[in-house]
């Protein structure tokens, strides 16, 4: 039976919070542990140069995401996980890529038409002011990280749906054009993965500001659980769940009867300082093993570092044969 | 005393003509061998994939360009000549510097330019029809073959100086922005450089049709300079040799003694066939030596690519280490 290959990136520009992990890295952890699945994780570092220009941000980013999926028991020995910018493959196929990408394609990218939208309603004067190659061309990266290694499946945020179906065009033309053979990726949008709301209620983003750490120490979150934002029931007035930001982030961890149960105590008037302290002490619990094993990989970048050295040389005992292919069929080939 | 570092590369899409030899080959391994000059020849098989989808192309171009180098004792020794496809910081370098490369930069380039004019001009609903990303962004690659190896002048033609001041930009940038170091390059423009007609009397270019290949064998060296167009005068009618094709190219390889005894030759009425013949005899004997290295060479495949092996490792000495400290720079480390 032929294996389907899911491929992850995860943009080194942040610390993972709790909406991360609901949302994505706890269901791609659990996809990878399928009979049928083959799935590559990368740290997409070159990547995260796009949206940050603070040196200390990549590197402690990368260290945080690197350990985080190590401590929530990613299994390295079955799934390639790799650090972006260890594959110097990927780039230089990235400037083949770009020969065979038309401009036009680009320019109707969402990323780049959102920075330019953005230009014009500040009326500046340039509608590409700000804007970088990078930001411009990264879905011709994106594409080079995911036809590297012939990945069938791509699990994607709907924004980024229009940009697998580049790769899929870039992959197409080059199929087309030259002897190579590109599998055609396919983004997977999974419409049942949570979303959580972060401390205000709107979504948990980095960009609203309003997270809480998926490792924060213990004090941190409790802290920060005190601080999300309720309405003004008073105790003993009951209390609507299902529009409550506590319930839901407790909802996405806890299992059906423990959610049925903490309805109940909504209904029943608990006080939110009541509620908060429950969900602390919940997630504290859940969180606590994890935690324990990601501040000892903190602690320990070395092996870390080894982890990602041993999946880099898994990811390009692939990457090198295959570029080379690549590099035939367009011509760069030993002059003998 | 510090060397000057100068940067020539040599795009692999074409068969090395005699317009190439007096304008461009000639005078840099004259300035090679200088003795405050420390010369770079890249083959810039990555820029030839934006101009060719031609893999047999690209690839006889590589080997007859690295070929016409060397047949005309370019010293190896002396000099980094190395192809551009064997040395992946470039095109890692390249992504590196796209996300400091403002996409207006690009917007402005040359060659893009006259690239989106061409398509006003053709009426196209798209202006950016049949642009690649590659030819939207080379400036960006180029900047990193230069700033890949500190260069600090770029022999040029005057349509490349503008990319020489986009590369100088991004590097002013990323010193700003980084703890890194580039030389500022300076695009040099030798205004003396002959510039050599074609068999039709315009400038001898690849684009037009109208070229003598360097190395053509004798038989189609003559035939050659016997179609190079002339005007309508009798033997024995004295003839202008300022305004003539052939006298331009005789003294492009020419004494100034021999020019002078020709150009007697044109006051006193000899005859075209007569004058094509003595070009091609001058010519010939001229050529013959390096012409027999050349076809040897050619001969010889693995023996040139051992040399161009030679040179990626002399430039990746430098290219790998200072690529680790750019990486260092923008935040890209190893996690320990």
């Amino acid at each position: 039976m032929k294996k389907t290959r899911v491929l992850t990136g995860i943009t080194t520009s942040g610390t993972p919070h709790l909406g991360n992990y609901v949302g994505a890295i706890r269901p791609a952890i659990e996809d990878s542990r399928k009979e049928n699945v083959e799935s590559f994780f990368f740290l997409a570092d070159y990547h995260s140069i796009i949206k940050t220009r603070d040196p200390i941000r990549v590197h402690q980013s990368t260290r945080e995401i690197a350990a985080t999926w190590l401590a929530l028991g990613l299994d390295v020995d079955r799934v390639t996980f790799y650090r972006q910018s260890d594959i110097p493959e990927i780039t230089e196929l990235c400037w083949i890529l770009n020969c065979m990408t038309a401009k036009g394609l680009m320019n109707r990218a969402h990323a780049y038409k959102a920075a330019v939208q953005q230009n014009i309603d500040d009326e500046e004067a340039d509608p590409d002011k700000g804007i970088t190659m990078g930001l411009f061309s990264y879905p011709v990266l994106m594409a080079a990280d995911i036809l590297m290694f012939n990945a069938h499946k791509v699990p994607v945020g709907r924004d980024q749906i229009q940009h697998l179906e580049m790769a899929r065009d870039i992959a197409a033309r080059m199929n087309h054009h030259y002897k190579v053979k590109f599998a055609l990726p396919e983004a997977v949008v999974d419409e049942n993965t949570a979303v959580l709301n972060g401390l205000d209620g709107r979504k948990m983003s980095k960009s609203y500001d309003n997270v809480i750490p998926l490792f924060a120490p213990e004090k941190k979150l409790r802290k920060l659980i005190m601080k999300i934002k309720t309405n003004c029931l008073e105790p003993g007035e009951p209390k609507d769940p299902d529009t409550c930001t506590l319930f839901q982030i407790f909802s996405a961890f806890a299992a059906p009867s423990e959610i049925e149960e903490k309805r109940q105590q909504y209904y029943n008037g608990a006080g939110w300082g009541e509620l908060k302290q429950t969900l602390f002490e919940y997630l504290n619990e859940q969180l606590q093993g994890p935690r324990e094993r990601y501040d000892a990989l903190m602690e320990d970048p070395q092996y870390v570092e080894t982890i990602l050295k041993a999946g880099a040389e898994k990811a390009r005992a692939e990457a090198k044969p295959f570029l080379q292919k690549i590099r035939h069929g367009i011509g760069i080939r030993p002059i003998e």
